[in-house]
């Protein structure tokens, strides 16, 4: 499967917008061509639907950015950063049915099983899963087998029980309950923490990072990941829906432990500037080629409003 | 991970019941030492009550069967057997919620979510994809990288839209509806065919067979998936749910189109014997070191009572 790789701007000096914006570009054609138009009985319109054309692309956006703070392939990191966003889009699909948290608005779109029924959006979340695995498992010679292997392992170990499912079952499990600060930490750590971290884990196994830049990785990966959370809980409860494009107030609604709710909104709001300095701290030890994008990522995933 | 290998029997001499016997241990071992005891929320609880101690197990014997008659690679068979068992239960799980097939009966046992819940019994299939592929990626040796990323590619593709979820999409679709054999056959080939397929194109690959073995694997593979689906479709309205393990004639209750439906009770009958014969024609081309056991397999297949 061939995707447009011309023109792209390859220097550290384009601007952090201009290369954010490429990179989007990127990520929405080759999610176009590998989400399929023709499943049977319009299951692919359901995947798509569920995918395309929404979202930050966070996590995309770091793959991308670790593999160019290696000089990692291209090829590679596209395909973990459509694998991971795959991952991602499949989590919120099977979370906002009834079941779950039983939402109705995402991405500023009616919900997938809104629009199409609770069994199709089951199903297609599914199939999102198993798509990842597929791109990342080309057999048309684009990525090295080894690499593969290498992408498709850390990217379960992130999905599974251990990262995001488990932290999901934590969070079903905690409604109505004060959780520890601690406890808090591992649930985050787990259900967004555990993608966002693979995100940067798999950029970086697009490259060959010595010791020293993979620590610097995954200790940037950790920071982000717990920042994004703690904005997330964040903006919860300080916007309106229409500005995040879901549904605002809903942990509140669901009863739900957060960052606000367990430390109050300075406090939080004070954790997510640590982890920033945390993330930006672990790039600062100049072991990487190129840490200036990830560094901005740091500071846009803080910095957000939606 | 250490699973017990020790006294296998190894011979083709081996009677196929004390081979089989042998194989669901093993893999009853292997399962029940990678499914985690340990993950967050007692969703390991959930995913072990999903896949343990239960089931047919006609996949992991296929992908076991395929591998020896390759001369395959133990570990990585073995590792592929239970990761195959793996999609298979997650969709179980999934297809018996209630916003598919709302079944309160599996492996002559509640079904999961009736035991824990929707939203628990959603989380545990989600995660029990993804262990499939940590199953799949070892890092301690015991699979060359290039094995892993050829077995996770197989599998995904057959669990994904143009497989599995693709078959399970158009099963929704054509609920009250007539279908023509060709396309009965063609959601066949894609909900249970697709797997079963791959169940045998996995155990083909942990060894290297020729162009003509891999030929042979692949019709008989498919043969055998078809063949397994006409006798679930007359089973489920010749015997009771007690036979069964799950609910029986819930074709007809669901108004699903069925190789019963569609051809008759005699005609379907016959099309399971045709199968057979087509699957055990494409073994006897002698390519194969040891075909006996898969010959067995179909035979079992074709003439089994639940």
């Amino acid at each position: 499967m061939s995707v447009q790789r011309e023109g792209r701007l390859m220097t550290a000096a384009v601007p952090f917008d201009a290369w954010m914006q490429q990179e989007l570009d990127a990520v929405e054609t080759a999610l176009a061509e590998w989400v399929p138009l023709d499943a049977p009985a319009a299951l692919g319109e359901v995947m798509r639907y569920g995918v395309l054309d929404g979202g930050k692309r966070i996590r995309p956006l770091l793959v991308l950015a670790a593999a160019d703070a290696v000089r990692g392939e291209r090829a590679a990191a596209l395909r973990a950063a459509c694998a991971v966003e795959l991952i991602h889009a499949y989590s919120l699909v099977h979370d906002d049915m009834p079941c779950m948290d039983n939402d109705v608005l995402r991405r500023g779109k009616p919900t997938v099983h809104v629009r199409f029924g609770e069994a199709r959006a089951m199903l297609a979340g599914d199939a999102m899963q198993a798509l990842a695995f597929e791109v990342l498992t080309p057999d048309d010679g684009s990525i090295a087998p080894a690499l593969q292997a290498r992408l498709a392992g850390l990217l379960a170990r992130a999905a599974g029980s251990a990262g995001m499912a488990g932290g999901q079952a934590i969070d079903l499990a905690s409604i109505g309950k004060p959780l520890a600060e601690d406890d808090l930490r591992d649930m985050h750590r787990r259900k967004t923490g555990a993608l966002l971290r693979s995100s940067v884990l798999m950029g970086a196994a697009c490259g060959s990072p010595d010791a020293a830049a993979r620590a610097a990785l995954a200790a940037y990966g950790d920071a982000v990941g717990l920042a994004f959370q703690v904005v997330d809980d964040i903006l919860d409860v300080t916007q309106a829906s229409a500005t995040l494009g879901k549904t605002a107030g809903k942990d509140q609604h669901h009863n739900k432990p957060t960052y606000v709710t367990v430390l109050g909104l300075e406090a939080a709001r004070r954790h997510a500037r640590e982890l920033r300095e945390r993330a930006l701290a672990a790039l600062a030890s100049g072991v990487l080629a190129d840490s200036a994008r990830l560094a901005e990522l740091a500071n846009r995933v803080v910095d957000r409003d939606s």
